[in-house]
This record gives C-alpha cells, sequence and structure tokens, in this order.
C-alpha cells in the first residue's frame, strides 16, 4: 500500500485526490492547499484525511510515501525537489517544470535516490490513445506521414501561462508518445490578444527528421470545442476526435500510393479508398488506470510510462515554442 | 450581350462554360483545348460553339468580346496578355499567375486599354461568404482578433503546383476579402511527402498590424474532408462550414470582455456565453452570379469585386508562402 | 429544513442521495436499500446518515418529513402509502405506479392528509425543456401540430417493464407537460424479441383533439443512442437533441403557410424557410433544482410542476399503451 | 440498342432523359409532356430528340421499344397498359400504381405480352443498399430482428397523394428487398394538418411474421432532413443515413446474446459492444445502373430486380396503410 499526499487542491487536484483514495494500491493520508476554504472541501468528503495550508506538512509527513502535485507550474521545481530530497516518490501536473534545467535537476534527483517521478500525462492513459499505439506498434498504419492536432475552444485565459503552456502538454505528450522520434526543430507563432505577454491563440509546427511533420493548434478564444487528431500514414489513416462519446478513433483505409521512383518523379499517384472502421475504445477513467501504474512503478521498480524524461521532452518542446513566438516563428533547434 | 470564349475545359472549365451559356448577360461563342477529345465533349453539349485546339484562335476571335482562362496556371500570363493586347476583357482563373511581377503587368495592360480583369475567387460569391461580410460590415462581430481556416481532404496531388498554390487562394481570398488589411508579413511551413518540391501538407501563418492574425491549413493526405473557418471578433465569432449542406454559417454571441486597462493587467476577464444563430443563406450558384457581376462591370464600367488587384494580392502571399515554406517558417515581409 | 430519508440504492437512489444531501433546504437523515452492500456504499461517502435494510425504518423515522422512493415500480404503491399514511411528503420515481388506480389512490390519500407528493419527472427541469416551455408560451412557436421523440440506445433489458414503460415516461412527462392537452387516444405497437411478455422495441402514437398528434419511439436494441424531440409548430419548429453537449435546443424559423380556405383547397401552400437559432441553455443539474422545488412546495405550501396528477397522467398513458401493444395497435380511448 | 420513349418531364422525368440519353445500352428517341413549355427545355438540351405533348404518339411511335413512364401515379395505369397492348416494354416510377387491382392487370398483361414492366423502385441500385443486402446475404447481420426507418423533411405538399404515398415507396421497396418476407399485417397513423384528406405526417408499421416488425416515419412538415435506418440483427447492427456524404453504411458489433432458453427466461441477457465498420461504398448513379439493368432484363429475358410483382409488393402495403391510417391504426391483414 502506497501512502499518498495530495498539494493542490485546484481544478484537477479533486480528481487526483478522488483517484488516490478509491486506488486498492494507494492509500490517501493527507492534503494541502494555501486555501482553507478548499481543504474544508476535501474534509466533507474524505473526513479521515489530514489538512494543512502548509505544504511542507505533506512533504515531510513521516507517514507519506509518495507526494502528488497540482499546484501552478511556477512552484513544482520547488515541491518536487524537496519532496525527493525527503525520499518521497512524486507524482506530477503536467507541463513538469517551466524550464529544461529544472525537469533536467528533478530527473537527476530522483535518480541518485531511487525514487520514482512521474509527470502526469493523462492523455497517454486513455483507452484511445492506447489504442492507437497499440495500431502503429503492429504497423496497421505502415510509417506516420503527419500529426495535426486542434485543441480549441472557449477556454479559460491563464494568468501566468500562454495557450501553449496551457493546453499543448496534451497533444506534444501524445505525439512524443505516438512518434517516438527525437524532433529536430520547432517553430511557433501566436497572438496575444489581451495581454501582451500571453497569447491566446497559437501554433506549433515540430519538424522531425525525414520528413515526419506535426502540428498543434491551441485556442482559448474559439466559439466552439474541437478536439481533433489526424495522422497520416503510409498504409492508413487515423481521425481521433476527443469529443466523440464513443468511435473516438476512425482508422480509414485511405491514402496514396507511389509504386516507384520514377513514378515519384512522374507524380504518377494512385488514390486508395477504402473501408473506415472504429475499434472499440475500453472505458476506464484514465486516471485511474495512472494511478495504478504509479504504484505499480514504485513498488516493482519499473519506469513509468510518462517518466521525469518524457516530461522533460515536452518542457523542451514549450520552452523552444515560447522563443519561437516571440521572434515570429522563427526556427529553433532542440 | 457580351460574347465569350472560354480557353481551358479541364476540371473547371465545363463549370464556366455552362454558366456563360446561361447567363442572359453573355453569349458562348468559342472554347478551345489543347485536346480534340474535351472539345468533342464541348460539341455534344454546346453543338452551335466554334471549337479550336489553338486557343489564339479564341484571342484573335473577331466576334468575342472577353477571354476567360481555365488553364494552368503558369500560362495564365501569356494568354491573358495576348487578350488584352487583342481588346479583350479577360476572365481569369485563380491563382491569378504564377508571380506577382506577371500579376502586376496585366493590371497595368489592363488599365492601360480600359479593358476588365477580373480574378475567379468563386467563394466571395457564394451566400456563405456575402453573408459573413455583411455580419462584419454591420458590425455584429466587433472587431475581428483571428481568421482560421482549414481545407483539407482526400485531393489529387497537382504535378506543377504545391497544395498551398492549390487550395489556399479560396482561403486567401476570402481572409482579404473580410480583413480588408494589408498583412505585414507571412510564415509558411510544410512536408513534401511524395516529391521534395511539391509539399501536399502545409500551414500558412499571415500577420497582420494590430495583433490581427490569421492561420491556413492545407492538406491533400487527410482522410476526411474539412472546410471550416473560425472568425474570432470582439463582439461575437463565427464558425463558417463549408460541409454543411446547411447551415453553413454560425454566429456565437461568445467570447470574453474586459472592462478596463487594469482589468487587463489583472487578467480580470469575463466570460460570455449565450446564443447561437445560424442566419439564412441564399442558395445561389455562386458561379452564375460572379459571371452576372463580370458582364455588368464590362457593361456599366465598374470594377469588379474580385479584380486584378484582388488577385495579386493573393498572388503576393502565394509568393511569399513559398519563399518561407523552403527556409522552414523564415519570416517573409510583404 | 426538510428532513429526507430515501429508500432505494439501485441505479437513480445515489443522485437523490447526493442531492439532498447538497441541497440546503434539505437534510439527508436516513437511507434504506434491501442489500447490506449498497447501505455500505452510502456510508462510505455519507457517515454521518443512519441505514438499515428495512424501508419501514424510514418510513416511521420520527425525524424525517419526507421519504423518497427510488425503489423497483411494484413496490412504489405499497412503501408511498404507507408514507402518506405516516404523515410524511413523498418524492416519488417515475413512472409513479404500475396502475391508474393506485395513483389515484395516492393523490387522494396526500390531499386528505395535506401532504406533498411529487413525481420525479426530471427532465421537465432541465434547461433545455425549460426553455422550450418559455418558448412555447411566449408564443414564439405557434401552435404546435406534432411532437415526435426518439428515445433509443443499446440499453439494459429490464426484467419487471417493458422498454414503453422504462423510457416513455420521460417522453410522455415531457409532451404533458408542453402540450397541455387532454389526450383522447393512443395506439401502441411493438416486438418482444427476448421474452414474449417484455416488448424491447414499441413506437406509441398519442392523439389528440383537433389534429395535434405525438409519437414516441423507444428502443432497447439500438445500435446508437438517440435523443431527439421534433416539434412542428405553426410559427417556428424545434428540434431538440439531448445528446448535443450544447446547443441541445434549435429553433427554426420553417414551415409552411395558408394564407385562405381556398389556398387549402388548392393546396396553395407557401414554404418558409428563415434563421435557425440556438438559445443558451441554463446548465444546472435538473434533479438540483427539483428537490429545491420540492422542498419550497411543502415549505411554502405549492403544487409541485410535477404533481401526483401529472405523475398520473403518465400512468394512464402507459396503462393505455400496454393494453394497445398486447392488440397490435389496437386504439385505446383515454 | 433499345428504343426509348419518355412520358413525363416534372421532378424526376429530366433524370431518366439524361441516363436514357447516356446509357451505351439505350437510345432516347422520343419525348412527352402535356406542357409545352418542358419540351423546349428537353429540345434545348437534346435537339435530336421528337417531342410531342400526347403521350400516345410516344406509346405509338413506331421506332419505339420500351416507354418510361413519370407522370402523376393516377395515369400510371392507363399509359402503361396502352403501352403494353402496343408491345412496349414499360419502365414505371414509383408507386406503380394507386390500386393493387391496376398493378396486377399491369403484371397480368406484361406477362401475357412477355414484355418487361419494371418499377423505378432507384434506391435498390444504390451503393448503400447493395452493400447492406450483401451484408444480409453473406450472413455478417444474423436475424433480422427490426427495420425502422425515418425520412423526413420540410418536403413540398403533394396535391393528390398523402405523406405516405409520396415517400414510404423508397422504405417500403428497401425493408421488402431487404428482408425477403411477407408481411402479415400493418397498422398506419397520421395526421393531415393543411387538408383533412392529405396526411402530411405518418408513421407505418409493418408485422411480420416470428417477431419481425418493420416502422416507417414519414413527414413534410420536419425542419430538418433525416434519412436514417436502423437494422437490428442477432449478429450486427446496421446505421444507414443516407445524409452522409461518405461513410453511409455503419456496422455496429453491438447487441445482447441470450445463451439459452433458460436465460430468457430470467433474462439473463449478455451485451456486446465492439468496434463499429463503416464499408466503402462504390459512387455510381443508381438510376444508370437501374437503366442498364432494364436493358440488360429486355436483351437477355431477365427479371428484373424490381419487377412489376416488386412494384405490386409495395402498392399492396401502400392501399393498407391507406385504410388503416383513416382509421386511426386498424390493423389490417394482407
Amino acid at each position: 500500500m502506497l501512502n499518498v499526499g495530495v498539494i493542490g487542491v485546484g481544478y484537477w487536484g479533486p480528481n487526483l485526490i478522488r483517484n488516490f483514495d478509491n486506488c486498492s494500491k494507494t492509500k490517501l493520508i493527507a492534503v494541502s492547499d494555501l486555501k482553507q476554504s478548499r481543504l474544508d472541501y476535501v474534509k466533507g468528503k474524505y473526513f479521515y484525511v489530514d489538512t494543512s495550508t502548509n505544504p511542507f506538512e505533506i512533504i515531510n509527513h513521516p507517514n507519506i510515501d509518495a507526494v502528488a502535485i497540482a499546484t501552478p507550474v511556477d512552484t513544482h521545481f520547488e515541491l518536487a525537489l524537496s519532496a525527493l530530497k525527503n525520499g518521497k516518490h512524486v507524482f506530477i501536473e503536467k507541463p513538469m517544470t517551466p524550464t529544461t534545467v529544472a525537469a533536467e535537476k528533478l530527473i537527476e534527483e530522483a535518480e541518485k535516490r531511487n525514487l520514482v517521478i512521474m509527470v502526469d500525462h493523462t492523455f497517454l492513459y486513455t483507452g484511445a490513445v492506447r489504442k492507437i499505439k497499440e495500431l502503429i506498434a503492429e504497423e496497421t498504419i505502415g510509417d506516420i506521414l503527419y500529426f495535426d492536432s486542434v485543441r480549441v475552444n472557449l477556454g479559460l485565459f491563464q494568468h501566468d501561462v500562454n495557450v501553449i503552456w496551457d493546453l499543448a502538454p496534451h497533444d506534444i505528450s501524445i505525439m512524443d508518445h505516438l512518434l517516438q522520434k527525437k524532433p529536430e526543430a520547432i517553430s511557433a507563432v501566436g497572438v496575444a490578444h489581451y495581454n501582451r505577454n500571453i497569447e491566446n491563440v497559437a501554433y506549433l509546427s515540430v519538424f522531425y527528421p525525414n520528413n515526419l511533420f506535426a502540428h498543434i493548434h491551441t485556442n482559448w478564444l474559439s466559439p466552439v470545442k474541437i478536439r481533433t487528431t489526424l495522422i497520416g500514414g503510409t498504409k492508413k489513416m487515423i481521425v481521433y476526435d476527443d469529443n466523440e462519446p464513443s468511435e473516438k478513433v476512425k482508422v480509414y483505409d485511405k491514402g496514396v500510393s507511389v509504386e516507384s521512383a520514377e513514378d515519384v518523379y512522374k507524380m504518377l499517384i494512385k488514390y486508395r479508398t477504402g473501408d473506415m472502421w472504429a475499434p472499440h475504445i475500453e472505458n476506464i477513467e484514465a486516471l485511474r488506470m495512472e494511478i495504478e501504474h504509479f504504484a505499480d512503478c514504485i513498488e516493482n521498480k519499473k519506469t513509468p510510462l510518462t517518466d521525469g524524461k518524457a516530461g522533460l521532452r515536452v518542457v523542451q518542446i514549450l520552452e523552444a515554442a515560447q522563443k519561437s513566438i516571440k521572434n515570429r516563428g522563427e526556427l529553433v533547434y532542440l
């Protein structure tokens, strides 16, 4: 049984609390938030849990094995580092840290102490993304040609981070997980309509070797909610629409085929239009599965799917995007 | 009555022929195509029309007042220039020319001779775009903050132009028409999966003064057809989905409002979610309306909505995009 | 403060428990279920609540003012009658009773004792149905011509009631509420594929005076979930799609108009196609609003919107449908 | 080569004319319509065709082998009978005749003279219906449990027939073709809002032996166009949405399974939710394929898929529906 403390009861914290409480492998011991009102809310549902407005009471708590951090991103590093130094495993919200330097330092600290650090890239644990991963692994899709993701809606403007830092970690982590390739460079553009420093519409382009290309569109100011990812492969193509209540993943037997080098030259391309197929997607709460995986990694000394390095790879792209966006799409090598 | 000759009976030519034949203000006199089989096809439907495999027979035809050019883009300049020099008005397919220099030369020639040159940016004559234009002109939308357009499907790979030259002229002309602003710079990225020189997936970003921003996504290799434009305004927002059989334009009373400069600083943003409204869209074939407009402009010495200058503005952006895409998103000033 | 006991912790009971616990006007005192495991589940969330496997401990509980009954329909009458006889107000699941006789007896008993009896026709408290009611009341829709509702999906086969008793109470209560008319007769057809006595596909037609007509389609064996109601009015028409995450109610300025009696004879009908409009729908949990209404009715001696008589009207139609369906659509007068 | 004359240039006639003109196995010889303006319209497109305002000039035309009849339904019998008596094969619009007696007489006449009579149930020749037929024939779907079809929109009110005679022939012919069973009885209900004799909303229930059940909903007064057919099978279920531009047919691996007779009694039903699959549908104009089939049947003495008997089966159901609807759903045996 893994004893867990949760720091931060904002938007996402209650989901962590509920799942750490429900999971048969973890026990919720203590919760911290700067606001007493949030702790009262927690006490109302989980009367047996310790609460404190001081996060360090969680970090120093003698009965706690692991700390889950669901606070604003600029506090992640300090809290996670303290937790690691206190010998606690760390479960940390995305994005992992505000800088790659900070992420690297946390990875190093965890490795030194043989502690698990896991980043909450929840989407990788959804039935939909696991199914897509499986289809790619089985070579159903063929070589991936492009990844295009749109994540837009009338979203809450964040005070501290722009729309890329807020929304794109989802898409970047999915992209990183599915493509399993190291990007060469990125280019990002965007615009801040209400605050010169915080972009509310942004587009991120990611250049990979061998003509693999990815693009992510994020927008807090869209009248409609769109959550659609297109994945083009040489054999099949995928449309992943997270708004669909069922049939989130559709596999299309569509594409082009070029039979010889000469054909490429002459552009003698054949078009293929076949069946569409929507595989059944398992309907388990992703966070529940993720938290079991966290407990399992600690118990059995495994490396989490979304370990510190996965968190770092996302932060590297975010950091590069930040730089590029300030220079109107300047190419930033990774 | 305007006597018209059509050059080029490829994909779009038959639509021009049918509409010039039907329009009460125009008379179809002659048609040219390099392939005799295409001319036989035309003769089968319009037995009374002259045909020739030589386009210059149209251009030199003594009874023809106007020439419509629906040939590959690299032939537009020569044919249009000859037609103007022969005193013919010109109706020309999009994109107008392969270079801005060529477009400028045609505009100059037409002005010198008091001839009309009109570019076939058909979408501007659709009920949907005319309705959106009206909503903007009436100040229903407020100041436009962004324009985001997606035009993707499993499209025919062109041999001579990339996906931006093939598909984006539609979106660029709509953008130019609705925003009525001069862009400062563009950045384009893309990838050529099957031919190193012809991109089949591409993204175009357009920077306007005062934080106005536009983005266009084109793709020949998408499993699904998407034709969606989001337009964010300070008062209302629009979703224009050209795939919808009815209700193509939806107006959302959604957005954010910031009441004072201090509020901006504090990010005290209020969110507004109200009704949605889909105005009735007139269902007239755009090309029919466009051809009547062409005849009307010639008869009454008016400037067409999509005159040579409108065509030039589109070519300027395409040319800049071409340059940017080869340098992975390099900012190109206009 | 209204002290409440809940009987039945099956599919819906937990929602009642949560809302009676949250509501500021009600206090959850005790919960009963025949299965101890369900009571343990309740205790885990609401440790301060009394529990019992004997429903009569709730009914006889001295501190309880009102009893909520969420048990199988064939137990409703006995439990509700006992509760009323013990001087408790009653909140009862739909359908109210298995027979009209039983419903009438409960209404009589409640009236005699000045107690409130309210039937949980939850849909009437949703933002969508309240908005439609408002549009009808304001005469935006004109005279209603027809009401057509489809409620189908791969649903759980019930052991005791057929698909009409299971699903149609939602549609019948909405129909009753919106039309505010007394139906003349009904005809129902259906088929029992897996058990000769329990229909799993069924269609109900309701005849009202003056050519007003309603139809309800229910199906437990549909591959897709459909929840769509069409309402045709002389001025406007409504599509209410409960599956839509937003824009559940769409109002169409469409229809026909006939200008004179002679026109009717000649069928000189004019078609009207105008704008579509999706009013903003308030997003409050219906059950929360309903439970506040229940407490308010008791406190202020008001008649609930969904009182016993509303419950009875639904049971009358269900009972008639049962008779009609066994005789393959035989017309049953009400 | 089959020489064909077409009678009737209303809504559908032009499609027949175009296809008989295009088809390599047929030659369009003559066209008739009571209105000269419609014949002028035909002459404008097909200058080489004979025209007459007298249909009997077609029927008596010495060079014509087959007559296509696209006139109002109450003229079908007289025209078809005359054509047959003149030794012409007959292609006739749906519904075949206004009465079963008339249909039987035509069938008899055609048989006596060894002439082909074919009814234009176009939908049976669409890629979608052919694919569904194939899936049923291959036993992919299992035994069919129900057929439910909705065909509603803001449709033109007909002067002479009600909405069932206007729209339901499509669904009835598809049902007849797919189920290949003889129905026992029908029940129909409906309402005439603008003319007491012509129902504009109607519902048709069809009872087959062994609990097979079909239902068809037709409506001229719906704000939205719906064209959806649900087909429930013991192995798989189909949703056929004719409004979908692609993926018209979706096959769901969903349903229930009951393993033994005892399970039925106990309602121990297992639910199955698997993949969804949208087979590629061939995109050929149905009418083109149908007219080739007509010519082929005449040339090679085959029985058409939609022969007179198929037309008769549709008329039988329409006639019974007419009777039932006037008696508010009275069961009418076939």
